[in-house]
């Protein structure tokens, strides 16, 4: 029978740019939808964050975050920022995108071993930022 | 009960490079869909076009073309450009994708308030572009 | 009636960079499902490669791997180098994406003529290399 279960994972970032590790959360979500086969959507309703899935290692964060500043330039005069400070977050949202996308089989995100899923925050600190995880399928 | 509603947004592009808002478009068809849970899926089948979701800012808009400018370089005398001229439009669609996905929650598209959803013109002027704009869920 | 397919693709790669066409495998196990409307998401579950879409030309090819590697410079000092030597290709899979959704429209892919499906192998050559295939929809 097809099903359609959603929940919203909250955080805080406390960082200009950070990386938040969200793959236990959006696990449990899966698990709770009792959902067997389909597919979970990770999506961050932020036009200046993002969603990756790669390794939990702490120096391929480091170079993460350092590949995402060279590309997007926050220090540079966007025109954006003539009416705010943060094109450079808006310009990697775009670009790196808002969600990601999951099978879920047998009832588990089947993900690779070193796809964990992170929220790129790109124009923190902030005190909410939101994260809508959908599973879609059959129980 | 499961359901699938499918419409295409057709448009013409005026520029070389172009990011014309197709938000209102797509919330319309998200509406007619009668479908309450569920996703939708904004589908550009063009290799030299892409879809992203960022705001509408008219600066910004010009900060991301000029970002992809730079980033695929038109100028650059690039293999593909020896049987077209079009290689930077190509490799910008494959990069940031010409698909993007949004979450349908009690019959509204789960947008951010900044994230109206873009096609991004990169081969242009063209008299016909399409998109195909697909929902999915429980009505 | 609602109906979730899924199959698995393996292949194999023999160079560092490399751009494999899975597109008539694809389009195979989409006829397989049955599904005549919904869709395909071709996931790879791999942190060191992607999924893209675009056009199977010779040059084109090379000018995406030339972009590519441009883009993540294997060969940087990257942090994650020090206990790996692959950080690039994981940047490459974070920003790129490992996964691609298409429409699937009276039980086909609903691609453009340019849009041929590629696994993105950055860190090769590798024995085993699996994407997922998975069709959601009615049939």
């Amino acid at each position: 029978m097809f099903k359609v279960h959603r929940e919203t994972i909250t955080l805080t970032t406390s960082k200009q740019f950070q990386l938040i590790d969200i793959t236990k959360d959006v696990e449990e979500i899966v698990r709770k939808s009792n959902i067997k086969d389909g597919i979970c959507i990770v999506f961050a309703p932020h036009a200046t964050g993002a969603i990756i899935a790669n390794e939990n290692e702490m120096g391929l964060l480091d170079d993460i975050i350092t590949f995402i500043k060279e590309l997007i330039q926050p220090d540079r005069g966007w025109k954006h920022n003539r009416i705010d400070d943060n094109a450079h977050a808006h310009i990697g949202s775009a670009i790196i995108s808002s969600e990601r996308i999951f099978p879920v089989v047998d009832g588990r995100l089947a993900r690779g071993t070193w796809q964990n899923i992170f929220f790129v925050e790109m124009d923190g600190p902030r005190p909410y930022r939101s994260i809508i995880v959908m599973v879609l399928g059959s129980s």
